[in-house]
């Protein structure tokens, strides 16, 4: 029997899972496959650190480059992250004639038409299940489960960090710069936790997630990125109030060849299915036209869960080497066409129902001032709290609005932020009451 | 360009939903799945009802054989249901070279394994998205995104029915008996819904889940299978107290090729992602070794939601025809053998935790002598509710267990159901406090 020959780039905690599984679950892997997957080579810069398995011996070297002219190398998988070394890695992969899992978001999302266009040239596959959503088999959801359907939304809880931190202010009140240290220190979070809190990290997922949903590369800078540091417990108080949770939601949207995408802080209603994914946990809810809503829930991250989306892919191409059809013919690059002429909603233009916090003195008058600037713009209220009577101190006030642009509600905050009984910028929060 | 002839056999609801799809979404399926799929034929009993489908002239006749004998039908999509008709269009198709696609739960459970034997033989490839989940793609979950891990254990919410009908009684109270006429007259439910209330179609899907994650053809004989009739409204106000739902979870675990399978009502925790599953929705909650939780969740059953799994397979079969690699290997066929020495555990070797409701007369020591008669038996109790005090009549004590052999609970109810105190038999329901 064939055996399909693997290399590995980047060794570091994915990649350790990767040989892990391939050595573990060898008989498994080799009889769902069809063929051994044998580990021929792993490249990392780091070759003293024991990563607690076994290779043998010789196979683990420094320079990714020997491992792409070596012969014996059907699949590369490349773990390295980043978009300089991972790019060289994937596209000279791809000179070569090697099929490529890989499980890099930000590379797919900056660098993923290129990549896909070279790979249909040389007639090569791309498999990128880890890229989004962990050990969740979304890509695979919309690329082959719903293939029939026309696509109409995708939310999606895609960054464990973010949604780890959400959940735990969100138990334990505590304030965001609290939670994030203690993760930090737990090793929950990154040295530097940034694309993961400011939401480019969720932005580079909703751009692989919108290219299979809507068939169309949506550029990073056509998505809308707002993070969750500005999130206090207050408003996380205020939400439950209101029968809301907070979380860091991607949405994506397409309506007659129009597309938004966004990143943001999103109320949902506390009964949602996408409301219990707590923790390190994602969620991607897609609507399809003709499916309807369906929900992938799992480990966005983390050693094995994303091990296990990696081998799955190999396996898949491995079958398709022993069938001399390597390509399936569902990547990007073939998908990308039919909507070519899709244009994108600004998100100026794009419609919110919104939470307003307001900080201001406790003055008689101030909620009419408030509301008639926002009446002023036709954004109309649904509910007000108003809590605690500090004589001529500043005391919070939360409105919850109807669904309006975010052009006017911006232009009616400009004002209302303008009035001397405003005391601090006035915190905003989409809503999403149905979220369908 | 080549098109992939499509013949569908049974032109019923899902069968007019696939009709729907192929016409509306024409040019979509044909971008994703490189050549246009063409719907050449529709067998159907009835070729007088409009279904509001517009099909060609001469498409629809009476006679599936005519279908599978003609030229130029590359795909046979089988929706007869049923184990008669629909085996002899799915074995006659496969002989005859045609690829096949088949929403028929039923069928595979009871013919699975001659229908992939033959179908291996014959070098063409069986795809049945549709025949668990509807809509949610879960066969290509376990069979590809999953396929490098180890599966530990499925449960699954697989039956809209029950599902609509416990859940409708825990929003309202309401008897079994009453909100299932009430759905058969809103269409909710079948006139005959036998085999959606006792399990039965429960145990099929439970059957091909099994085969997917386990690699094994689980007999329907060794599906323990019981269904929600006797859940009565005290039970889920009961469950409600401990803070549980109640479910018909399909439940198989495999350990050291040990395989259990079976269906029951079961209380879940209330805050668990299944107990939000609600109305005619289906969940599949799958937990691998390696992958860890994972939940699919979308519409079970409905003419669009089940048209767009067997379109979408359609789709993947026209993309292996167009790169001469219709056989995908991921079929049964190939899995099944991997685990061929799994042996069953019996229901009364299965450990389960005990929700009791004993119906007694209100007396005192009736709560020593049924908790003796189960401490007898190694079972303890891990919290006990007695409500109602009415001397001489019958009042409901409720007893939670710890987990236990089912063999020893049957053996202490026997027991304590022959108790002269006893008025009526005890209503047992197994719960899950922790699912995983």
């Amino acid at each position: 029997m064939r055996a399909i020959g693997i290399g590995l780039v980047g060794f570091g905690t994915i990649g350790t899972g990767v040989a892990r599984l391939l050595t573990e679950n060898a008989a498994r892997i080799r009889d769902r496959a069809g063929a051994p997957l044998a580990l021929r080579r792993v490249a990392d810069v780091d070759v003293k650190r024991d990563r607690g398995v076994a290779l043998d011996k010789g196979v683990l070297i420094g320079d990714y480059r020997r491992l792409l002219d070596e012969d014996g190398i059907d699949v590369v998988i490349e773990l390295v992250g980043g978009t300089t070394v991972a790019r060289d890695v994937v596209l000279g992969a791809i000179e070569r004639g090697r099929h490529v899992v890989t499980a890099n978001k930000a590379l797919l999302a900056t660098h993923g038409k290129a990549i896909f266009d070279a790979a249909e040239k040389r007639g090569v596959e791309i498999r990128f299940e880890a890229s989004v959503g962990g050990g969740i088999p979304i890509v695979r959801a919309i690329q082959e489960g719903f293939a029939a359907d026309r696509i109409e939304s995708v939310h999606g809880i895609v960054n464990g960090t973010s949604n780890y931190i959400l959940s735990k202010m969100t138990a334990e009140g505590r304030s965001f710069e609290e939670v994030l240290k203690r993760a930090q220190a737990k090793g929950l979070a990154e040295a530097d936790p940034t694309y993961d809190i400011d939401g480019t990290d969720a932005a580079h997922k909703l751009s692989i997630l919108a290219a299979l949903a809507f068939g169309y590369y949506v550029d990073l800078d056509h998505i809308h990125r707002e993070g969750i540091d500005r999130i206090e417990p207050v408003d996380i108080e205020f939400a439950r109030e209101f029968g809301y949770r907070i979380k860091l939601l991607a949405i994506a949207r397409e309506r007659d060849g129009v597309i938004e995408a966004r990143v943001h802080p999103t109320m949902i209603p506390a009964g949602h299915l996408l409301a219990l994914v707590d923790g390190p946990f994602n969620a991607i809810y897609v609507h399809g036209a003709a499916v309807g809503p369906n929900m992938l829930y799992g480990q966005g991250a983390g050693m094995m869960p994303t091990a296990t989306a990696v081998v799955s892919d190999a396996m898949d191409i491995a079958r398709g080497i022993l069938r001399n059809a390597p390509r399936r013919g569902t990547s990007l690059s073939v998908h990308h066409r039919y909507l070519d002429s899709a244009r994108f909603r600004p998100m100026d233009d794009i419609e919110n129902h919104f939470y307003l916090r307001f900080t201001v003195l406790d003055r008689p008058g101030v909620l009419s001032r408030i509301s008639g600037a926002l009446g002023d713009r036709g954004i109309s209220i649904t509910s007000v709290i108003q809590k605690g009577r500090e004589h001529m101190k500043s005391v919070p006030i939360v409105i919850m609005t109807h669904a309006a642009p975010e052009r006017d509600l911006r232009a009616a905050l400009a004002k209302i932020d303008a009035m001397d009984v405003v005391k601090a910028p006035t915190r905003m929060i989409r809503v999403e009451p149905a979220l369908t």
